[in-house]
């Protein structure tokens, strides 16, 4: 109920506050027998470290996992994997300032308003640092994903755009740059705008396209568990996330029908694919791609008004060390929450048939 | 699982297939006296019939509800309420040409893929008829709202848009023309555009805009089942829908954040509201504003090449009688998604705090 | 949450009150292609139905099954199976005496300080005419399960027990008697009391005992969801059940350790099985065996003193036509519920393993 | 799925094997605001500790909880709480010998089957170990729970019975003497049984009553989630327990209605209570209480006969440190549980009515 815990069958329970002594999770319902890459789950959360390179946050966390349980001996048992990132670096005196006050277009606000009291350091549960934890159960969900291929990039950053389908991008430039757009030149253009956009205390918002390949036939369930619908849910869940489209999206309104459909080849495949994957709320085996839209980070370097508890106006300037824009960072994120909503109907789909 | 149920407390799970002899459901965790109006149930459904008016599909159900349990004396009693919707005009012969068939962008395909057998009649569950029992559920959720209004209307169909915010828009108009559009104009090129759209046998997509007012502050569940993320899923789970953006949605990424963030009022309202009254999932007390985008209906009166079970390429021409345009028709069920899931969060926010 | 489902992937949600219209319900997650018998559902039900034989209630219910959804050319297709019980003979009058007055040790008191409203008639949803909607589901699980058989009896009437372990009874003489118990005697004897019982107005309880055969090993999930803490809470859930055991039991509570543990064949069965074919919460291929408590069915054609509303003394004698003792129309039921936990634990088990 | 969480509202999800690096869970869904004592925790976790006296097992684990998120100055603030409980005394080498064999009425061989793989320390995942977790979550359920007061002790040692109804016994008796029974003299006799039954290098079951007072109306969801299926659930899930019966229980069966019925007093309040304060799965504010039966510990420390994953016959003695009887640590276990059901349908309760 409390909204803690994304799955079915492979589920992911997360807990932790960004200034705490810890956060983690525990995955249920990993299948037994699964050869883990350790160190392949600590790459994925590298990825998503603050400090990783200039545009995005210079906090230092160590950011690394510890196991508890469910594995044994290199592989998964079947049994609940508990798992702990500790909090190494809570500068929780870089908070003090918003004990008291509302930060605008953030949770703050809201949280005491539902639950009458609230950890403001750091944004308590609201941080998005909660994600660390969604990014080591999405590295499991992908290894268990084995030929099921899931890449997540930059499509854009403010008003600049790669403007390319992904079926043209070469996903190998991805992790060539700091923004990870798959595109040498774009990529220098939004680095630039992002430094821009930091040097005058402000934040600037993005889009991530994830393409997801190899997807067996038949993923997903009809009616309200529609494929896409969890995606939609998983990526709406993301801090920061204002929407969701698939396929042809919000641009496929504008067309016909005559237009819009795809056609079969004689192998079941579609000679176009505006679907993007999915048909009827089922995957057909073609790639799955979405776009994702970030808002710009709340917390800005430039003074604000606002309010405290007592309704009064205040003065407000963003501390701390944050991010001027999510998007790099938050590729491994989406990537991480398709790879837990995939891996999940994947486990569903088992009892589809006799 | 299977997908077929929709909420957590407030809980909708539905049956039925397009030509099967009823469709049905069952609401079970609709609070204990709440007082009925079942005509006012009826006239949502009417609100959704097909052969309302001469832009929609001229198929002919009567969609009256009738009620098995749950309610006594004209009140809820807490127990689940049964319902059915009996099919009263299930002209199979118009589907006969789909049996071994698989129509472009339908769910035909994934269907047998995932099930190895299909109700292929009229496409069977997949038909959006199932959303008749969503309209018969939303409408109870809607009287439990009370205050809570929620309304939907069209935005846009193919490239013709309203181009106003919904706060300056009169709602008193979306009934007074059959696209749903509460602008004179607007509507009127709308519908003239569909009727010509229809004579050429295509069909095309559009936007439906929905706004949620008098919301309580402090529904949705942090994390995972974040207002938005619920309310994105829900809309996704709709037939045709490809997309979902809440508040400022994708052009909100091409802000700044000083551009973008709401500046609080002394009274803990804010003096804009791009955050789409949602913040850190949890909803502020402002309006709460999405959009969502419908691709064209796939069933065109036009030869189409597609596969037969074999994977022989085999001609195909729609038949029966299908909507040119889905939006009109969708924005009750826009709304009735909208209220499960307000009254859902509703009854969940009853336990985050003692 | 209003518990009207039981089963995780397997799923029945029932919906109805004993005097409305009908009853019905809806199984979500039954695997497609499973070729039904309906004639052998309607069979269960009839092994259910009152006045089928002197010793249970008069009452007469066709209690025919009708089938809306889910089944297409005599298969299951995957999607929810939705059916419909009409309630053919609602003699409404002879509840009018309880409207206003509490049975006593029935639930109308709880459901109106838990709801402030009941339909009283005839129980509402609290009578065991709920439990025809599980015959149907479980009967459909039953022919999921295929070899894997399910057999209760009667074991015990008041005192009156048939003393003989499940592994020496004669399966095929349950039904050749209308107490359901496998013992000609036996079952004479307690026929005989139970008519004794009857002419004094009065009624008596008994046990069921239940046992599972050909499960196959590894079906429960550890810790919380052990397969006998699911089969106890499927039995528990039945109308006017008091307790639960299997395998040694309470008696086993008696036993040393060297008594009791069950030493391992080469071929992994056991020796004895005190286990009741469940080990750490897990199937390990042996029967499963358990023992089900049934109290004295409470409306008695006696006089009892009890309260109205306002919480003034009122005589109360019984009226309409009560089982004088539950337990041989329990059968079915016990058997229904044993159906359901062990098709959805196949369907759950699906998942234990890569 | 993977059956590691407890509840619906207030979840508890628990992890951990025997000898791994910690167990510990998260509870999500306890509401904010609950002031916490910390210390009542750790003592509930003290009262199920090996080594607390000279008949149970003479491990020794510090079993101390640290809290990592949810709970800020000294209140619960609506966010999962996450804690862990470090294994301390891991010796491995004591179950080095059930590497390759299975123990006899273990999980060993049922775990092995069901996932292909087992965490064979110390039993791993189906060690009683992991209880600990559920009483650190009881603990904090308890403190939600206010005035409703939970109190188990134990009733039965083997043959040895407390033969006393709940009603005439002084719980203040409970903890004077190490087995938990509320009567010196008897208490004298089990503790003298159960040193002579270790001295034979055996073991011995017995039974857990629990008493449930001051419990609100209402609690109890129908049909399938009554009150007393959960909780007799909750009770059949704890390690080696193979029965369950509340209120008259299977002694009920044997009587008569006219006996069996609990009459109304003016208030509301039976002037009987073989009900076992609930009717219809919903709880009428009389004492709830059930008892609960716990076979005989299976390790012995005995020579049996047993066959490893050859299949073939070896020869195998209990090591390590064992109970030789587990009613007495599980008494603490047993209200755990109830603490948890009645928490969780308190919060269930909120949404009953409007």
């Amino acid at each position: 109920m409390a909204g803690n815990s994304f799955g079915k069958i492979f589920k992911l329970t997360t807990f932790g506050e960004s200034h705490g002594p810890a956060i983690g999770g525990i995955i249920d319902g990993c299948p037994a027998g699964l050869k883990l890459n350790l160190d392949a789950i600590q790459e994925e959360l590298n990825r998503r470290k603050p400090g990783q390179s200039s545009i995005v946050t210079q906090r230092k966390e160590p950011d690394t996992v510890e196991f508890y349980s469910g594995i044994f001996e290199g592989q998964t048992t079947g049994t609940p994997i508990g798992f702990v990132i500790h909090n190494a670096n809570q500068k929780s005196k870089d908070y003090s300032h918003i004990k008291d006050a509302y930060r605008p277009s953030h949770a703050d606000y809201t949280y005491d308003e539902k639950y009458g009291v609230r950890d403001y350091r750091g944004g308590g549960r609201s941080s998005a640092r909660e994600t660390a934890s969604r990014v080591v159960a999405g590295a499991i969900a992908k290894q268990m994903l084995e030929n099921i291929k899931i890449t997540a990039y930059v499509d854009s950053v403010g008003k600049i755009s790669l403007e390319k389908p992904h079926y043209e991008v070469d996903f190998s430039l991805i992790e060539t740059n700091p923004v990870r757009c798959p595109d040498k030149a774009k990529a220098e253009e939004m680095e630039a705008y992002i430094k821009q956009i930091r040097s005058e205390g402000d934040t600037v918002g993005g889009t991530v396209r994830c393409v997801i390949s190899n997807v067996p036939k038949g993923l997903g369930e009809p009616v309200f568990d529609k494929l896409h619908a969890e995606l939609g849910k998983a990526m709406l869940s993301i801090n920061a996330v204002k929407g969701f489209e698939y396929g042809s999206g919000f641009e496929g309104t504008q067309m016909k029908g005559s237009e819009h459909n795809d056609l079969f080849n004689e192998d079941g495949s579609t000679k176009s694919n505006l679907s993007g994957g999915i048909q009827g709320g089922i995957s057909n085996g073609m790639d799955i791609y979405f776009n994702v839209a970030f808002k710009p980070v709340a917390t800005i370097m430039q003074n604000q008004e606002t309010i405290d508890k007592e309704g009064k106006l205040v003065e407000m300037q963003g501390k701390g060390r944050h991010d001027p824009c999510v998007v790099p960072r938050a590729v491994p994120i989406v990537e991480a929450m398709a790879a837990l909503t995939i891996a999940d109907f994947l486990l569903q789909n088992k009892s589809s048939k006799l």
